[in-house]
This record gives C-alpha cells, sequence and structure tokens, in this order.
C-alpha cells in the first residue's frame, strides 16, 4: 500500500529460554498518514502464515477507517513467513531450526514490537492498541488480547477459527459448510461435485484412462500412478475448499484472481450430475479452470499450488504439525467430499515424518482456555456465514465484551478487506459495528487516562 | 503433612517447543481428607523455588479452611527443585539444561496438571480451582489466574512482590522495610548495624583483626582476605533480611528456627551503637547467634549457608539472572546498610560468568503486564508490613475484584501459615477476608454452573 515505512526490530529467537542470546529482523510496516497524536490510535495487524506487504494489501478495512480513529496502521510480520525468517534460508531446515515457529513466541514478537514503538515513536506511548487479524491472524489478535490484554484495549478477530481444536466443534463442521456453499450457488453443483470422486476413481481405473484424464484436467504433470490420484482428489478438494474461503461478492485476487461470486460462475459448469464420467469430468475441468486461470493465461494446472505464493505453506504445515491441529472430517453424506474419518494416529506419523515433530492436540486448549474464555473482555469474533472457518468460529455472543458478528453474505474476513461498491449490506453493517466498538474502546481508555492525571 | 497422597505427572520439559519430546516426572501432594464431591473446590498451591513437602508443610492456611471449603489440597512442584527434576542430577550441569526453567514452563505444568487431575480424578471434573501460593509462589498463583483464567476461579497471591521489577518500584524500598523493622524492635538497633560495617572495614584492615573478626564471630572458616569480608558483610545483609522475613509473632522453623518476633530477640544485644569497634561485633555475634543457633547446638557460624536447604538457590540464582531480574539498592541514609546502586552492567556480567546467560530485565513487565493489570479479576494480593517484600507488592486495591490485604503485623506470607494462638489480630482477619472472598468464587462458579444446565 502507498504510503507504508518499512521497519525492522531487532527480536530474541527465543522468549521463552535463555540458553541462546540469538537474535532475528522482524518486519513490519507502518502507514501514520492520519495518525493523530492528539487523541489517536494503534491499529495493529498481528501478521499471519504469509508476507506481511499482501496482508498489508489485503486489509483495506484498516486503510478505510484510519481517518476517522484517527490511527496509526501498524502490520507486524509473523515471524517464519514473509522475510522476518529467524535462521535465514536456513529456517525450515529441520525441527532445530523450526523450533521457534509457535504462536506464543509470535504474540511474544508482537508485544515487544508494541513495546518498541511506543518508545521510539513520539507520540505513542500513551495511544490505546488494538489488535486485528483474519483467519490465524484473527485467532493471533484474540488470543494476544487474552494472553497481554495490558497492551491492547480490544482485538477484532475476524474468521478466527479459535474452535477448530480438539473436540470443540464437530469435526465435520468445515466440509458441510463447504458443501452448503455450492449447494446454495447453482442446481445440482454439490451433488456434481459428490459424484465426480467415483467417476474419477472409474476413469483412473485404466492407464488410458489416466492419460485421458490428465489430459481432460490440462495437467502439467500427467497422472501414472494410484498415488497421482489420491494427490489429484486432494488437490481439487482444497480448490473446491480455497473457493468456499474466496467466494467475494465481487473481482478479487486474494489467494487467486477471480470473477465475483466466483462458485456461481463454477457452478455455472456443474449443472448437471447425470452425464458420463468423461462429461462430468470436462465440466469438473471447466469448474477448476475459473478458479485456476481466471486471466485466460494459464497453459496447464499446476496440481502443486492452489493460492497464492505468498502464504506461507511450508510454514503453515509445521504449525498444523505441532499446535495447530484441527481436526477436519468428511462423511459424504451431509457433504460433498468422500468419507475420511480424523485419524490423529496416522497425522501424527505423517507430521513426523516430514518434520520429525509430533502435533500435541490438546496443546492449544490448555494454553488459550478452549470454549472457557468468559474471562476475557473486548474481543470482536467476525464471521462470514459462507466461510467455513466460520464452523470453528465464535458466532454467538459470549458476554457484553466478547461478541460475534455474523455476516450471512460474508466468505472469509471479506470484514477486513476494503470497502467495494458491490458489498452486501451485512459486511456494511458489521464494518460499522466493529468501527464503533472501537471507538468506544479507545472512548473508554482516554477517559481513564484522564483519571488517573 | 499427614493424609497426603504422592502423584507424579509425566510432562513435556519444553512446552513451548516441539524440536524435543523430552519428559519430566512432575511431583505434586495432594490431601482429600475433607474433600466433598459435591459442592467441594479445588485449592491449588502453585510451588515456588523449593521442595514441595516444605511448602506443604509451612502452609497451614490451606489445611485449615479445607473443611470450609471442602476442599481438596494440591501441592505441584515446580519444575527444578525438590524432587521434579527435567533432567535429573545433570538439571542444574549448563545453561542447555537449565533452559527450561522460566516461569512460563511452571505456570504450563500447572495447568496441565489441572487438565490431569480433572481427567482422572473421578468427581474433578466440575470443580472450581483456586491457586495459592506465597512469594514467587505468590506471584505464580497470580500469574497463573492473569494467564489462564480459564482454569481457575480466583488466585490468592500472598507476599507475592510482582512489582519487584524494572522501575516499577524504587530500588531501595526493599531494604528500608528491613531497616524499619529492626528500628521498631528496640532502641538504637538499626542504628547498631549500621556503625558495624564501618566497624568491621577498620577490624579487618589488619591480619591480626581479621583473626580476632573470625573469632569473635565464631566462623567455620576464619577470614583470611577482603573478599573474605565482602563475602561476610553480604551473609550479614542477608541474615538480617531473612529475619525481616520471617518475624513471625511465635516460635518457628521456616528458614531457621527461631524465637518469636526474632528481630526483638536480636535487638536485645543491640541497644547500644556506642562501643567499641570488638565490643559492637561482639553484640553483632550475639544477633547472629539468634538467628544461626536458636538451639543452641551450633558449634561455628557458617557462611555458606543462611536458610534451609530445602530452597532451592541454585534454581533461584538463575531464574534471578534471566527472567527475575528485581533490582535492589541502598544508599546508608534511609537503610542501615552500605550503600550499593544497582548495577545492571555488573549483574549480567556475573549472571555471565556463573551460568552463561544475561538476564533480561524488561521480560517480566511485558509477558505479565507490570502496573497495567486492571483488566483481570479475582486475585487477592495479601502481603504483611513487616515484610520487605511487600514493597514490590499491590497494597493497594487495583479494582473491585483484584484486592490488596495488608496484614500490619505481618511477616513474609504469614496468612498462609497455620492457625497461632499467637496470631496477631490483623492476620485473623486477612485470614477470614480470604476465604470469605475464595467462598464467594466458589459461590459464583457454581451458580453460573447451574445457569448453563
Amino acid at each position: 500500500m502507498e504510503g507504508t515505512t518499512l521497519g525492522w526490530m531487532q527480536d530474541e529467537v527465543d522468549h521463552f529460554g535463555f540458553n541462546t542470546d540469538k537474535t532475528f529482523k522482524q518486519r513490519y510496516l507502518i502507514a501514520d498518514k492520519h495518525w493523530k497524536k492528539d487523541g489517536g490510535s494503534i491499529l495493529f495487524y498481528t501478521g499471519n502464515e504469509g508476507d506481511i506487504t499482501w496482508f498489508c494489501n489485503n486489509t483495506g478495512f484498516m486503510w478505510d477507517m484510519a481517518e476517522e480513529l484517527k490511527a496509526m496502521l501498524v502490520f507486524a510480520e509473523h515471524r517464519y513467513y514473509g522475510e522476518s525468517l529467524p535462521f535465514g534460508a536456513n529456517s525450515f531446515k529441520d525441527s532445530t531450526h523450526l523450533n521457534f515457529l509457535t504462536s506464543e513466541q509470535a504474540l511474544a514478537d508482537f508485544a515487544k514490537l508494541i513495546k518498541h514503538l511506543k518508545r521510539t515513536v513520539p507520540g505513542a506511548k500513551n495511544q490505546p492498541v488494538i489488535a486485528l487479524g483474519g483467519s490465524y491472524g484473527g485467532m493471533l489478535a484474540a488470543w494476544f488480547r487474552m494472553k497481554y490484554p495490558h497492551m491492547l484495549v480490544g482485538a477484532l478477530a475476524s474468521s478466527a477459527p479459535i474452535w477448530q481444536f480438539e473436540d470443540l466443534v464437530p469435526c465435520g463442521v468445515f466440509m458441510e459448510i463447504v458443501t452448503a456453499d455450492f449447494r446454495k450457488s447453482g442446481p445440482n453443483c454439490s451433488e456434481s461435485i459428490r459424484r465426480s470422486w467415483d467417476a474419477i476413481r472409474r476413469l483412473t481405473s485404466t492407464g488410458p484412462g489416466l492419460h485421458w484424464l490428465s489430459e481432460a484436467l490440462r495437467l502439467c504433470s500427467p497422472l501414472t500412478n494410484s498415488q497421482d490420484v489420491e494427490h489429484l482428489k486432494d488437490w481439487i478438494t482444497e480448490t473446491w475448499v480455497n473457493l468456499a474461503m474466496v467466494d467475494y461478492p465481487y473481482e478479487s485476487n486474494f489467494l487467486q484472481p477471480l470473477p465475483a461470486w466466483p462458485i456461481k460462475v463454477v457452478c455455472q459448469y456443474l449443472k448437471n450430475p447425470n452425464v458420463s464420467d468423461p462429461q462430468l469430468l470436462e465440466n469438473i475441468f471447466q469448474a477448476l479452470n475459473v478458479y485456476y486461470n481466471y486471466s485466460g493465461q494459464v497453459k496447464c494446472l499446476n496440481m502443486s499450488e492452489t493460492a497464492t505464493r505468498s502464504l506461507g505453506s511450508l510454514g503453515w504445515s509445521y504449525q498444523a504439525c505441532t499446535e495447530m491441529v484441527m481436526p477436519f472430517c468428511t462423511n459424504g453424506i451431509d457433504d460433498m467430499f468422500e468419507p475420511h474419518s480424523w485419524n490423529l494416529k496416522e497425522f501424527s506419523d505423517d507430521c513426523f515424518k516430514q518434520w520429525g515433530v509430533r502435533p500435541r492436540p490438546s496443546w492449544i486448549t490448555t494454553m488459550y482456555g478452549g470454549k472457557n474464555i468468559s474471562s476475557h473482555t473486548n474481543i470482536i469474533f467476525s464471521n462470514g456465514d459462507l466461510d467455513p472457518w466460520s464452523g470453528g468460529g465464535v458466532t454467538e455472543n459470549v458476554t457484553d465484551t466478547l461478541v460475534a458478528i455474523t455476516i450471512p453474505e460474508g466468505a472469509h474476513h471479506l470484514d477486513l478487506r476494503a470497502n467495494n461498491a458491490f458489498d452486501p449490506t451485512s459486511v456494511l453493517l458489521a464494518r460499522s459495528l466493529e468501527v464503533r466498538y472501537m471507538k468506544q474502546w479507545i472512548k473508554n481508555f482516554y477517559a481513564s487516562l484522564r483519571k488517573k492525571h
């Protein structure tokens, strides 16, 4: 975004141990065009699993309200993502180097950055700070307020699935929401997808079938064996999931460049489930092509990428294998996918194979409280009903000051995106309510500051 | 204490990193004689820097109120103390082995232990837990409620100097309170001590003087050089500090076996500051002898020990060199000691020499909020006015639910000790107020539990 200043803070690699004094450079961006030292505020984006410039460019809401809140905008990059690499090119080398990639270390980085800014930016010292974030960044915003309430007056946690852990919500709810999105977006749409899995199985049972399907789907690397077929199905599944996340009401480019309401566009190709297997897969190709080739420039579909490279998929894979253990499952009945139960043992073995670590599935609820969060205050949990992550989110008020805002026409953290002429009323209402809460927190902060003096 | 059951829980050595899966055995004690599954509670002692059996035996208040609160008593040992050694005999070997000795790791141990007990002890699951602790254990109790409010309904933090960090309180306040205790306990008492330092300097300026003083003080190892003299002064200083901490109204044995109001007894020997240097030091010997030889069995005074061996002085020295950086200073005017300013650089260098680590003096306030703790709830901070640690404690209400209780005649966490016929009224009042708060927390817990069902 225009008008941002790049900053680097020297930070401890390990906040929770003293054996190493090693530090690294954490990146952050600041925009202070509308900031007022008198009565202003600091909006602090708790960076998640990606390049911070990308989040900065996709969090227009902060820019849109900066003037009204007289706010300095700070975008803090999460360690191990973007250019905030504790061990440079070696950061992902092995579990020793990855040992400091945890949410607790990231929150401590944020806390130290706020202290650093308050100490070094003239006028920032006595200003209220609000944390904002979306998705994992939304979890971090909420957890930041829970764990460091002395640093913040409140937090906006957008599309933050803080309950997508252990058995806090049913493991199937995520894929059920994905399915509902497709069901609602066109006649027979989810049914066509549901039938595609068997069609793929039948088509790929022979060598010529494998070849035919590789051609039909314009795959960059042809399918050669049953392992490739499993990979194909995972890739297609992830595509539908991603479409559900970014089913925005206008043309956008978050995970991929896409048309407005992309699932509706996809579903135009999937109106008829009662066709031959090859025809069904031709239709699936057209649907995938909407997601992977909206520009029309793509020559073949690449199964090794499903989203923007700005996301740090490597780092997230490690986090999912350690703290961020989110159980997912499908049954093929309430959802349009092949049945898969959640298998922790298998998951753990895969993690050990890939990273040399084993997940601790109960740790996050031990640390952050699971459903018992009512003693905290001043957190807004916003969720879009179209967003599969809303299934693990807080969608009902917990208390008067732990409030839920739902956006019926919203996908993944739509409220954090810039104002748009095609925004549905529900997201405009959500944003205005969010601003109202934030202004109240800021007002209360200054009132209690005056009382002290 | 009678009726305790010993327990061991297998726990992660590193809660905050996944590179190691190593576990260790954490010790805890349980007493459930008065526990009721119906309407009961769990009182959870957050163990501090010592053997848990010793704290268990010196926290009679928990035993005294068990019946009234229908409480299960749990005493959790702090890692690296007593028998809860992550690397057995090697735990203190070097900074690599000590890397997991932090307050954050200890709190995570406590959180996991509570989860473990709720899962494994039939009837414990839906019971309210209250954390209690004294001194560093009191800090842990308060921090536990701050960081894991979902685990606790409240905390009693007795004599917890959570503000003895950075510049939250003046560095001189601790020694001023020690001095005040001696000043109030006998005429000229603090003045005699104040003059003793110069007398020691003069006496030890010659070889025969060193010899004479070693004899006069019945030291087990004679003084041979100026370094020994510095050590002597530190040892005497620590003795006065310890006496201020355990200036209890009755005969007791916490740090050492002592008579009732030991400082009064000490001060009987220190009535006249206007005597010759040798006479003054003879008097100092009598005073020291009260602390080190109340039993009358001790043949010589040992400068290498100032308190019970149940305290893990090695572990605490490491903690003071890492997180628990408490600035102390004296000026010789407002206190009875030789002037010493707080020198972080020197302190840090000493730490590096001893442990190979450097302190991070601002970390504790970053982590636990310093003076900005008003968003937390349900913590009682109790302090005795005689206790030097009260200088860094919370001695005024922060909010309606972060309350301070002061005990004018109280030394270090007197309120946690067993009921005694010689208890001053002020501590009886404090304890009854504490019980009232706890009963209210328990009542509110059960009320909200009923509301849920």
